[in-house]
This record gives structure tokens, sequence and C-alpha cells, in this order.
């Protein structure tokens, strides 16, 4: 025999397998809200009477209240959260519970029940990254003009300012936003209740009211495609995916920012974890986490879209497997989000350590060439050339930030470089000059932070 | 020493880890186009002379046609597509070259041809997935009213019509359009023209007039933003991945189609290879090709968003992969809709064989049970039940259509059932039945063609 | 707010990331067995007292014991199963509780039993695939000799023997299964225990005694690589992916088989779900949902794989992720292989269409070609052109099968044919003549046969 | 219509599509070894005379010198490599040409020519690493003692030997060669040439003889899995992606350490780009390179495994991208490999700095934790308490390392630490007293380095 992880008969296998309950049953209030809509229409189109309709409806409400409640008695043999639903309600309401699923199929109600689940859990994960952009951009607004360097390489290459820093993420999250957003727009554009096992009905069925009931758009206008297509929860888990990576890219400088090497920030108590006998070690487990759910969540999509790539139409069991990476993209995300909201609101940034590493390794020599350019009317690339013997001069005199050479040395480059350009040369010059339009200066930086905080009124 | 594979020196080996100009050539008109409104801005800014400009659309406008004509001479010592161009324009016109390159990076001009190319590119594709629309729907309409079996898990479970199959694509790849499209658009909001290095510029440079130029609605409003983002990358290729699931689904039927166990369809000629000695063999290579792809361009977005995932602000090098991941993605689809048009205009379709594989296995057992709940008002499990004896009727009798099985045989089960219940159990009159909105009844098919047609003119 | 799906509060979520007791509970027993031959290394080494051994292997083992009888409170509070399992044996035994850790940490710990855990899953997982071997190989000895089409591109190629078809999935699982011991040979080389936090211990320890009482060759030889590397997993998920997806490409076989349109096969009842009004129809759930957790399974690889690409040594809180992706496949691998022998061992074959299908097609007319050659001598290329020739004659005078075409058909085109090359045109007189080493000959096939159950013996 | 990127009539797509030529040229080596067996044993057997089967040789020895010369006339019209040179034979030697492909399909004679290359690129990459674990062996040995933080969490936690965290690397590298031979080696078990189209032949071909000549143990022993497997290929790839993750953890460790936060080396001029005006600026291209073609080669595994997954027996033409994402894998490793030499070998480290780095934060309170233990025999748990006591204390005095803290404020809180307990705190008598097997301590470093020196001769 080989190994008690093995089901011990084919049966009990066969159960294992197609038995979704476990899995399925977060799509209780999402099952019940589709079953009232379709009731609500059947009788409205005189398909069953009004006192069955009623006797569905307070039989539905009942269950609902059973589920919160926690005394619903879920069983593994009615397979789904559909047939234990049903059941239960026929259970309780008898005959009229039979006459609910006239007119449609499970296949149209998993896919309604699903679709609607996504379209929520999609809003709430667009409110989440909305939140966490507030955060980030208070955070900006309390140090729009500290200094840190600007990395490309993760070597420092121009001064920065933090708020400027932080607001790069603000937009990169309000694209991932606008994309959730859209793929829960695109779904709710067609409800797939009414298409029926796969081919529609022959019932007088009123679509465009449980369409509209439901808060679609209008009813699906292809039976097949509405019970066989998932791209829907594709397009859901591309676009978490997505997001999470910027989460995740964050979440790599978190981790960065508060190592003792660049001790630009500390983690609050509450979002690290710490060492009873390093008193000074604060491990970022939650950064490292988002990294680690962000490979999870694109896997997710991959996994679902390797498994729809196979199938022709119209149904096939392969896709039951949706509801678990879906259910698990969305619960990492939601994590990640709440994480980085923690995390972010409570950094300590070491002011002074980060504008110390910006000043360091001449890192406004292009502000000096610049000045050449603009000043001098030197071409661009003699203009370089010039800065570089200067950087290496200093090099040559151990001093570490051109704002600190003496004029001397400038001028034995090139005699007509001045105080005025010297004092150009401080890190904090450099981030006000570049007041270009979605540039870094501390006052184009406001403007950003203003026009956010107006955004989200 | 350990191979031929490995370049002989460190020094090469660097080389061609860093030159990219075989990849990014294919960005040479982007990049020439950028060049172009750069240049008219610093002259309409005051940055450079009216007459260096003039000089540098003139010389730019002569290298494009060098490209055109296969005479540009592209070093792989200038590394890039950019550094190419940006040579060869001082060649030209001398001193004005070298102040093109004013007030921009490589950095944002990358950003900049990167984004512009895959704007296009996905543009390009959404009018692919229209064109292979446009030959679905005509197919549709030639075989609105032809029946074959409707599958889940493939096996046939009701008839639907092959026109409202075919459909089912249509309406998979209009979301497939809108979410490429969509795409292209959240790209184009803002211009990564003018970031600079990352941090923006002093330069009193004029963004809204080059971010016009080059079709954007605005300049991006982050610099680190604009040159360390690749979500616009990352979305198309999720969209991609998504529309070639959908053609694989399609691929995978036309294998199944023209397999000789089904013998739905034939292939024709020019899309199927065959084979000197069995004239009836004709396979799908092109069909199969379109399945590998579509896992190719799944794997084409894994790749880039496991990069992004890892890399703390702005730029660093693993981007660089972004474009051969990105052109692979592109013209996989690319060739995926041109084979897939081809092959859905050549398909000749076997009317009699669909039918009749309909037909067999009591496809119209559910007519029979709807027909029970509306003319003797049973109820439904009741009516599925009564169905299913019939059913075992006869499949004892040896009778694998409904509609063939005689009157008495019904009624020894249920006596009601009369003779015009008998003649509803025909494919024919099951799908004409199913016309529900977006159901399979030919009439309903008809509607959505026309409605489609339509919406393409 | 912004919804009930994310924590209240921050500090539950934080404790939501950081408790991993949900899921490493189930390395309860790596846990226990780790401790205790820890425990007696101690001792021996005088590092502990033989008492408080004693009293450290009495409790670990009623610790054990409530494990197994269901009564062991575990606690959300302490984090991980081996802090919960720590914590109960100094409530249960005091003092001695306390010594247990020392020379060791939670990392070297941590390493260890889940080494252990994935090199008896892996073990167990081959001996599933070797139970599946043995069903194949019974199905091929009942149904060496029967004919069916062997396929390319899912068209008729040439007749196979449906034992050689079913032998080339036990070849091809063999590997899988010497692959994913190799896995685990590899795994058992090196004992992380003893390597510490991260970079070994001052104690005097036997590392040679822990390694050997738990089954490892020899103790880990580098203390960073110990706590830090997760190859053993990946090579693990990297094994059980390539197997899944030699399970999915037969799972694909059985939902073709078994569909209406090629009824090569039908599954038993207990692997199968079926319809009530519909008695053929008998859904291949199993099949699809093996091809569904293949899918998965490459994405568990996937997704640690991107985990630990990110990772600089030693350890990291994104490394917590492999439990759950390693689990998740070895559980969906073991319900794949028991699924996947319940289906071969309840599958019927229908002996008469396979060959009927295997005949149809003129996929006997190589068989032709090579008499030419072999018999006139004739080159092989002209060979193959009086084949074609014939081909279509057959074709055109409508007979499908070309042991059916009239000799005097054959030699219109090429007068040698005789009746006897003619007799060899029948699809049981091609699969005997392709008797070369591991070809489909029955009595090739019974060769092999016989091997496989030598060597399973 | 829409877009030039499309071919412009079906039959140029068609063609595309099929055509391999530009990707699978790579294979010739292999094709002209594979026919020259083959035609050795036609010729043994006495199928082709000795007379064509020295033409045959001749024949392909001269298409071999043509290739090497760069003057082989290759057609894309001849689809690829394997028709390229056989009608290349036949235009040179006449008959005999069209004799070689007797008792040989495409099919066998692809899966044996991609086998043989994969095998041999396999075992090219084993020496890859091999040359790499002689250059971090080579630099272990220069800085054997050399301290530096041993990190968890990226947070500093124990002093560790630079030479010690260079063998770390040495052992994964171990373990991947031996993966990826071991993956060479199972390819080797079985030849697939004689397997012909999928079902054998009836020749009476000497499978033994071609097996032995091409360096095969044996002939494959079943014809459709000869033909229709890929797991070669997949577990090639596999055991590429995960060397190439621990290549991707060197990376980024580079990347770090060379990132003036950490200052902990510095790249050579040969293997970092830099810039004019930035004289301390290198970036570290190649490192970051080497990160994202680890992410590409995970997801060529992930794209083949996915397409064999759909896949009925025996071939079908989605295999043909089998090649492009295995040259792409095996070319991208290579290129890693080579980065990676060059870089640890150009690295220089700033021993000072590292020292520093390691000293900061208390990384030595378990060395002091261990001596309570130790010598005073107080239990672990109580002597990590007092520990933390001192670290606050010497927190509160602003002294950042425990050995520099006055011998008075410890025995404030522990009268019975001495000034022999206080001697241990330094960051050399930590790492000197981690001695137990695999530890971090010089001696037990040298140890290693001596035994991986022996092992490579």
């Amino acid at each position: 025999m080989w190994g008690g992880r093995f089901a011990s008969t084919p049966d009990d296998a066969m159960q294992a397998i197609n038995a979704s309950i476990d899995v399925d049953k977060r799509l209780w209030r999402e099952d019940i809200e589709g079953s009232k809509a379709h009731a609500d229409m059947l009788a409205a189109q005189g398909i069953i009477t009004r006192e069955d309709n009623a006797a569905i409806q307070a039989g539905l409400d009942k269950i609902a209240a059973e589920i919160v409640a926690g005394t619903f008695p879920f069983s593994a043999e009615l397979e789904d959260i559909h047939l234990n639903i049903e059941a239960r309600l026929t259970e309780r309401i008898g005959e009229a519970g039979k006459r609910l699923h006239t007119a449609r199929s499970r296949n149209d109600q998993v896919a309604t029940d699903f679709k609607l689940w996504t379209m929520r859990a999609s809003r709430e994960a667009a409110d989440g990254l909305r939140a966490l952009q507030k955060s980030l951009v208070k955070r900006a607004d309390e140090c729009a003009d500290w200094i840190m360097p600007g990395f490309t390489h993760l070597q420092a290459a121009q001064p920065v300012t933090l708020g400027h820093h932080l607001l790069a993420y603000v937009n990169m999250l309000e694209r991932d936003r606008v994309r959730i957003i859209g793929g829960a727009l695109e779904a709710a554009w067609e409800c797939p209740l009414g298409a029926a096992a796969l081919a529609g009905t022959s019932y007088r069925i009123d679509r465009d009211m449980t369409a509209e009931a439901l808060g679609f758009h209008a009813p699906a206008s292809n039976s097949l495609d509405a019970v066989g297509a998932r791209d829907f929860a594709l397009a859901a888990l591309a676009s978490l995916s997505i997001a999470a990576t910027h989460l995740s890219r964050l979440a790599e400088e978190i981790v960065l920012w508060t190592s003792p090497q660049f001790a630009f920030a500390r983690l609050s108590d509450a979002w690290s974890t710490g060492s009873s006998i390093m008193p000074q070690k604060r491990n970022p487990d939650a950064a490292e986490l988002v990294r680690a759910k962000a490979a999870r969540i694109g896997a997710d999509f991959a996994a679902l879209n390797g498994i729809v790539q196979k199938l022709p139409l119209a149904y096939a069991k392969d896709l039951q497997e949706d509801k678990a990476l879906t259910f698990n993209a969305i619960d990492s995300f939601a994590l990640c989000v709440t994480a980085t909201i923690g995390m972010i609101e409570g950094l300590t940034f070491n002011r002074e350590v980060m504008r110390q590493a910006a000043a360091q390794g001449y890192s406004t020599a292009t502000d000096l060439a610049d000045w050449l350019v603009r000043e001098l009317k030197m071409p661009f690339r003699e203009a370089h050339e010039v800065t570089g013997r200067i950087v290496r001069r200093a090099e040559e005199a151990g001093v570490w930030e051109l704002a600190h050479l003496p004029l001397s040395e400038f001028q034995a480059v090139e005699p007509r470089i001045d105080e005025a350009a010297r004092a150009t040369l401080t890190v904090e010059k450099s981030v006000e000059s570049r007041d270009s339009y979605g540039g870094t200066a501390p006052e184009r930086v406001r403007e950003q932070i203003a026009r956010w905080k107006e955004n989200f009124e």
C-alpha cells in the first residue's frame, strides 16, 4: 500500500474530488441574492405563483440568517453551496422550494454567483487601494521636502524628495485601482442568469428584470458564452497580479530602507517582529510576506489561465478550480494591502540619514552640467566632460559632496564657474531646481498632494 | 574550458549582455517620432534654435528613410536603437545633433518609445480581433440554424446551433478587444517624456506640447513613476494572454472538429498540412500552434511580472527584458489571429454529421421535461423523473433519439403525453424553442448577427 | 471603511500574517521526531542530563498521542507548530522542556522538519505512481492486441495496440517516479539540524548522530545553505509538475475516449457523474479535475521559484509560503493519482469501435509502401508515390480501408502487387509487422508487460 | 486591413507558422550524427548497400563542412533542418540519399536530435556551474576569515565569515550540477531512433547499434513514448530554473553589496557600467540581467509544461515550441553563468566596512547567552533574558557593540560575568566559536575549501 495520504476507497476519493462545498460556501450571499431575484422574476412572469414566491423569499431570508448565525447544517454530500441551500429551502418550505430551479440550471447559477462575488471582491480590493493611497499621500505630505537618494540600479543617481517617491506609488496604485474597477464594470455588463444549462430556455423568462435586480447592465447575449467563459475572473486575477507587483516593489523598498545598512526608516512595533536579545532588530516580516504573496497571486492567474486554455465550450469540471484560485488571490491581496497600510503609517523615517545618503557620490553633478549649458551656453556633451573632470578632482581630494569642494578646484577646470554656480550644488538646491511638471521639486510635490487630496474627497 | 556556447572573454560576454540593439531596433519609428516632438518643443521654448531644430528634423527624416531602405548602419557597439540614431544624426548634421539630448535622458526616452510602441501594437491586435470577429459572424450567418451538439464535459448535452456556437467566440473576443483597447487608452493617459533620468529637469520645457504631439492625454505627473513603471506593458501582456486563451479554446475545438472521430469539419488545403499517402489526413498544425503560442504568451506575462516584482524604484537593468517579452507576445498573438481567421474562413462544416451527433443520446430529454412542467403543470422534479423513465425505455429498446421512439412507449409511462409533445422532441424543435434572450434559437442567433453587423459598420 | 474582508485592526492583520499554525501543523510528526533525535544527542554529548532527556522523550511521546487523539490544544498565539509543541512540553515536564532548544534554532528546526516531510511525501507520491503503473500494466495485459488508431495531431496515423498505448504511460511514469525518488534521495544527503540560526553553534554537538537518527546521509556542510536553501522543495515541486503533466495527458485521453464522438471507452459508475435523464451521459469529472490540478501544481512550482529568486541569504519570511505551496501540490498530486487509478481500473474499452476507427482512413498505407520497398526493391520515394496513387483510387471508389480494395485496383497501378501483399493491409497484419524493439506488435507489447511485471516484484 | 505586422496572405502566414528552420537549424550537428549512425546500421543490416552508405557518410561530412563554413544554402521552403539536410544530400549524392530515410520517420529523428542536443547542452551547463564553483572557492579561500554580517530578513543577525557565505553558493550549485547531470543521464537512458512515426517499424533494424553509436544506454522500449514525450526537456528546464534561481539570489546579493548603502564590495570595470560624470557609480547591469534571465528561464519551463499538459499521444505540432523555449533557457543560463563568474572574479570586497557592519547591533548577544548557559549552567531561557537586559543597558549608553561595553555594565546585571566572558564578544571570537561541523568558524571554512579543491581535481 502506498500511504495514508490517499483516500482509502475510490468512492471516497471521487467524493473528495467532486465536493466543492468547503470552497464555494463563500458564495452563499450571492447564491441567495440570485435565487431571490430569480424567484421574483418567475412570479412576475406567472411561472410560479405569488404565494410560492413569498414562501421562497421568506425561506431564503431565514437561511441567510442561519448562515450568519453559524447554525446552517452544511453537508458535503450535497456537494456545493447551491444544492445545500436549495435542499434546505425545500426542507423548510416544501413544494415551493422545488419550483425555484425552474428555467435555470446550475451552470448559469454558478456563473452568476461567482461573477457577483468577483465583482464585489474587486470593488473592495479597489477600496483597499484607495485607503492605501490616502496613507501614502498623508505620509508624502509630512515629508514633501525631505531629501533622499533617487536610485537607479540601486545606485544613488540624483537627489529626490521622499514625498515625490511615495507619490510615485500613489500613481501606480491609481492605475491599478482603475484597472480593477474597470474589470468589475466589464463583468457587470452582462448577467449570465437565464442562460440555463448552455442553450437558453423555452420558458418566457424576463432576463432584463433579473439582470437589473442583480446590478448588471443587461442579460448575457449568448448563453454558451455566459456559462462557459471565465475571463471576468482572469481579468480580475491579472489586475490583482499587477497591483500586487506594485505592492511587492514597495515592500522590497521597506525591507531595504529598514535594513541597518540603509537605516532610512524604522518599522513600528506593531508591524515588525523583534528579538528578545537584539532590541534594535525589527524584522520586516509583513513586507516579506507581501513579496511572497505577490508571487502567489501571479501564480493564481497563471493556473486559471492554463486551465481555461485547454477547454472546448461550454463547461468542463476543470473550471471548478476557478474559485479556490480567485479566493486565494483576493484574500492574499487584502492581506497585502492591510499590511502595507499598517507598515506605511507606522514607518519612522530618518531624515538626516536619508539626506546624507543623497548628498554622497556627486549626486548633483548633473546640476553642474546643466548650469554650464544654461549659463555658459556650453554644448551639452562638452559640459558633461568638464563636469567629469571636476568630479575626478573632488574624488582625488577625498571630498564626497560637490557642494563641499572649494571654488578654486572648480575654477582650475573652468574659470567661469562662480560662487553662485557652486551654491546650486547642494541637494536642497538640486531638488528645488527640478521643477518641471512631474518633477521632484517640493512645490511640484505639494501640487500633486493637493490634487490627490481633492481627488479623494 | 567549458564549451563553445559561452563567450570567450568576459568582455564579450558583458557586451552580449548589455547590447540590446538586436531587440530594440524595432522601436526605431517611435524613437524618431519622439525625438522630433522633443526637438520641436525645445525650439518652441527657445532651448535650441530654430535652425538647429530644422537640421534635426531633416536629419531624422533621412535616418527614417535609411532604415526603411535597409541602408542604416546599425552598430552593436552603440548598444541600443537610441544611441544608434543619435550618433547617426550627429554624424549627418554635426553640432545640432548634440543638442537634441538636452532636457531628456535615455530613461524617459526609452519609456516613451516603448509605451508608444505597445499602444500601437495593442491597437493593431485589437484590429486583428475585429477582423476575426467579422469572419466568425460571416460563418455564423451562413449556418445560423445548423444543428450541432452543445457540449459540457465534452459530452453532448443539448442541441445548439452552429451559428450560436461561433457567436459565443465573437462575444469573448469583444471583451478581449475592449480590454486591449482599454489598456492602450490607459497607457495614452500620461507621457513619460520630460521625466528625464528620474527626477524631472530644471529646463523650462513644455511637457504638454510633447505629450500632445505624441498622442498622449497629458504629461506624466510623477517622474519616478514615469521612468520606473511598466504596468502598461504588463496590462497589455495580461490582456493578450486572456485573448490568446480564447483563441486556444477555439483552436482546441478546431482540432476536435476536424479529427476523424468528430468529422464535424474539414480544414482548407491552405490551412492544413497533409500526407502524400493518406489523402484524407489534414493535420491542423496551425490550430495546434495557436494553442502552444497561447501558453507562451501567458509565460511572457509571468516572466515580466516576476521581473518587475523584485525592483525598488526607479529603474533597473532587469527591465531591459520587457521588450523581448512584449515583442514575442505581440508577434505570437498576430500569428494566432491570422491563423485563426485563415482556418475559420476555410472550414467546411459537415451539416449532416453534426446534426446526427446532436440527435444522439437523448439530447432533447430536457425538452420533454419542460413540456411536462409547462403543459401538465407537473412539478419540476417529478417531470424529470418521468422523463428519466421514458429515456430508459428508449435505451432498452435500442432507440437512440427520443423523437424516434413510438408514442406508445411515452404513454406507457405518462398517458397524457400526446403526438404534439412527441413532435417537439426533434433537435430542430428543440433549438427553436430555446428562444429566450441569448438562447440558441435561430431567430435569436440572427438577431445577434444583425446586431454585430451593425456594430461593425 | 473598505470592507469586512479586511482585518479590523492592524494587530489582528499582523497576527494573521505571522501565524502559520493552520498550515504547518502538518509537520507535527517530523517536529517531534527531530526533537527526540536532538535531545538524545544532547544527552549523549552531556549537554543535558539523561534524566532531562528521559522526561523530554516521554513528554514528546505523550504530545504525539494527544495530536493523534485530537486533544492537543493548538494555539494561534504560539504562532507555529514548533512553538506549540515546545510550550506544551514545558507545560507538561517543566524545566527540562526549556533545555530542549539548546544548540538549535527555529531556522534549522524548520528546515529539518520540512525537508523530512517533503522526502516522505515524495516517496509516497512515488509509491502512488507505482500503484498506477500496476493498474496500467494490468489493463495493458488484458488488451495487449486490441487495435486502436495511433494518433498524431489527433488524426489517425497508423494502427497501434491499446496495450502499447497504455504502456507508453507506464514508461513516462517510471521516469517520473525515478525523478521524484531521486529528489528525495538528494534531499536525504544533508541534514540541516545543527546549523542553528544560520552560523552553526559553539556547543559540542554531534551532528552525525542526529543526521543518522533522522535518516540522512550526513550533516549539512554549510550552515547558511542549510537554513536558507529550499531547492529540495523546488525539485520536488518540479518533478511533481512533470508527472502531473503526464497524468493530465492521460486524463485528456480519457475525456476524448469517453466522449460520444470517440466512444472508445466508458467510465465506471464510481468514477463518473451522471445525469438522471440522460442515462448514457457519464461526465468525466475526475479526469477534468486531474487536468486542472496539473495546472495548479505547475503554478505551485512557479510561485515558490519566484519567491526564492528574490532572496539574499540566509532566511527571509517569504519562505514561509513554501509549505502551503508544497502541501497543496502533494495533496493535489495524491488526488490525481488516486483518481487516475480509479478511472483506469474501471474503464470499459469498446474493442470493436476502436478497431473500426483504426481501419478507416487508409491507416495501413505505409505498410503497402514498405512492402513495395521490401519485396520489389522499389526506392522509398517511388514506393510512396505508387501508394498515393492507389489510395486515391480507393477514395474515388468510396472504399475507406485499403484491405477492402479489390486486387485489380492495386494492379491497375502496379501489376506486381499480389494477393499476399493485399493480405498484409489489415490492421491486424499491420500491428503484427511493427515488431522492431519497442514497436506496437502484440508480441513486443507482451514482452514489455513481462518485463514490467518482473520489475514490480 | 489591420496592420503590417500581419502576413499579407494566408499562405504566407501558414508558411511562417510551419517553417521552423530559423530555430531548429541549431540541431544540424545532431541531425548529421544521427543520420550517420542510422545509415551505418542500415548497411550493417543489409537494408542499404555498403556503397550507398559510403556515399551517405561522405555526403553528410561534406554538408557538415558546408554548415561550419557558412556556405550551406538553408531554405525556408524545406521547412526544417532535417529536410534541408536530406534534400541537400540527395542533391549531392543522388539516389543513395533517398534511401537514408528508410525505417525512420521525422518523428523519431526530431526526438533523437533534440534529445542529443539537450543532453549536451545540459552537460555544458553543468560544466559552467563547475567553473563558477571554482571561482567561488578561490574567492572563499582568499577571505576565509573575513567577517561580515550574517543576515536574516536583511537584518544583521550574527557575524559570519565571507568565505562561509560564498561556500553556501558552492553547495547550492553542486546540487544544481548534480540535478542537471542527472537529467542528462536520464535522457541518455533510451534512444528514440527506430521508433519511426509512432508505432515502430517492420524493417529488421538493429536499434541497439544506433543507440550505442549515439551514446545512449539502450533503445527506447515504447515507440509512442519515444516520439511523444518531452519530459527530458522539461526536466532540463526545471533544473536550469532552480539553478538560475540560485544565481539570481547571488546576483541580488551583488546588487546589495555594491550599493553605496552597503559598500561591501566593488565591481570590476569589465563587469559594471559607469557614468562619465559620477566616477564612483558602477551599475551592476550584469547582476540585474541575471535576475531577469532567471525569471525568463522559469517562464520557459512553465510554457513548455503548459504546452505538453494538453496533448493526447503521440505527437502534436504544439511540441514544435519545445526547441525555441529550450534554446532560450540554455542561452540565458550560459550568459548568467558567464556573467556571474566575471562578477565574482572581479569583485573587490571592503573588509573593513563588512567587519564594521558585522559588529554593530549587538550581533554577538547570542554568544553572551551561550556563555551564561555553558559557564554558569544558567537555563537557556534565563540566559536570554539576562542578555536582553545587558543589551538594553548598552543601547541606553549609546554603545553599539557589546565588546565595547565596560565590564561594570555587564556585572550590574549579572555579577558573575568576568573579563574572559566579555573578551568572547568580539566578532572575531564569535565566528571562531561557531566551529561545529558546517559552522562559520574559519577553520571549518578552510576544511570545506580543502574538500572542494580535492573534489575539483
